[in-house]
């Protein structure tokens, strides 16, 4: 599926996972305002919420699932070669696996989609499992899916606290995710919870910001892969503290609300150059 | 020139004006979330920013002026029906007058733009005023530009404090204006301002919220006119206090930095209706 986005869109990402709140810090700086604009590389994760089949592509085959029942269990993302700061683009998606955890616990829906540039180079390969808790026992495979990355049984080597604000995903949902959850107080207590949730991939791109001014001195280039797993939802207004441990070049990485001690994150892995 | 928006670019706006920082605030969530929609009516001075001549249109006529002395010196706005959510409209303008206040102070130009939708109807007016202080003693007339609105000699009826954020021009920009005075600390080095300064357009749209939570209960559709005189900027962090005067249908304003004790917008009228 062919998709195009712009600066501005890559702008608008930036702020809505919080970077650039104070405007003079040269290092967020060239996150949101676009002289030599820098790309955070989880952007790819919003990039093709404008993605459509091309015309005359074959159409493509729903899923047969209780979508209410469905949650967004873990995120993956390789880069190959950095995101441009804007461009024409295609993703391809393709189904990994689908494993039966029981009638009980539900499926696991494995993904993947490869984004690539005009040239036809792979950019980066994002992949996602899902829980689908509502569509178990239909005698598949139980096992396959990726494995958690294991986070080191010893104190994690440094932390990193990411405030968030009260609006962060009123923000963060014009870069495509405009599930009522994160904005609709009546749709969120029907799902029970007390208000609006951020985006699991809202927290996941606070996680990656973590990173990159631990790890890469605030160069997108650097990181080669971020993945993790979602436990908790944060709620907007809360403090993101990412506990990071460095082995080489991975860092394993958790997350926790400070507010709450509720761990939001677990089993996140990132690859880092140099 | 035909421009079109969606209800993406109405959000964003109205983030950019400071709205929905409580997102519970049941008031300021309907400009910020699409379900059910209010569009803040200045939302007019940046809805026709990516208006580009239609094919075949006659090239725009060029004004031979030092645009590095050139300032925005008063908006206008006369909403005749209320914007929509989203849509395809086009936008007229048209130089009104241009005046000569001499060689030492500069020209004042007045142009006007029409905004219509596609049945031809007029949706609004804008106008403004720009002083083009390198650019006086072409022997023009002296006189004729728009009186401004006096503000009556009574203390104020009531005011409103309106705290905006340090990052408020980096989503405010978002919405079309990139003049690098708002975002590189050099650029507004050289401009003689020691940070970047807030878009004058997003003091005005704070202060249409000022008039639209006093005097319209949050209905955009009771607002039918709005107009200020610029007299100085603002630097994001600071509050912005609105001080309200009403008469009739009439309501007179102007604003100030709290920190500094500035006038920032002087001769502000509003014509509310109910």
């Amino acid at each position: 599926m062919p998709f195009a986005y712009t600066d501005r869109e890559v702008m608008l990402y930036a702020l809505g996972i919080g970077l650039g709140q104070d405007p003079l810090d040269p290092n967020e700086l060239p996150f949101v305002y676009e002289k030599n604009l820098k790309v955070v590389p989880t952007f790819a994760t919003v990039a093709t919420f404008n993605a459509r089949p091309a015309p005359g592509a074959a159409p493509r085959q729903g899923l047969a699932m209780n979508f209410a029942l469905f949650l967004h269990g873990e995120q993956r993302l390789t880069i190959h070669k950095p995101l441009p700061v804007s461009g024409q683009m295609t993703t391809e998606s393709q189904m990994l696996g689908v494993y039966d955890k029981g009638a009980a616990k539900g499926a696991i829906i494995v993904q993947q989609s490869v984004i690539r540039d005009k040239s036809g180079d792979a950019i980066c390969t994002l992949g996602n499992t899902g829980f689908a808790r509502g569509d178990g026992g239909f005698g598949g495979p139980a096992d396959g899916a990726p494995e958690p990355h294991p986070i080191p049984t010893r104190p994690h080597d440094t932390e990193v606290a990411l405030p968030t604000r009260k609006d962060q995903a009123l923000i963060y949902r014009l870069s495509g995710d405009r599930n009522p959850l994160h904005s609709d107080p009546d749709v969120a207590k029907i799902a029970n919870f007390p208000v609006p949730i951020l985006h699991g991939l809202c927290t996941y791109g606070h996680c990656c910001r973590a990173i990159l001014q631990t790890y890469c001195d605030f160069d997108p280039a650097r990181l080669r892969a971020f993945d993790v797993r979602f436990s908790s939802p944060v709620y907007p207004g809360e403090t993101i503290v990412v506990r990071m441990w460095k082995d080489g070049d991975t860092i394993s990485f958790e997350a926790n609300v400070k507010e709450r001690n509720i761990t939001v994150i677990k089993n996140g892995r990132a690859v880092v150059q140099g």
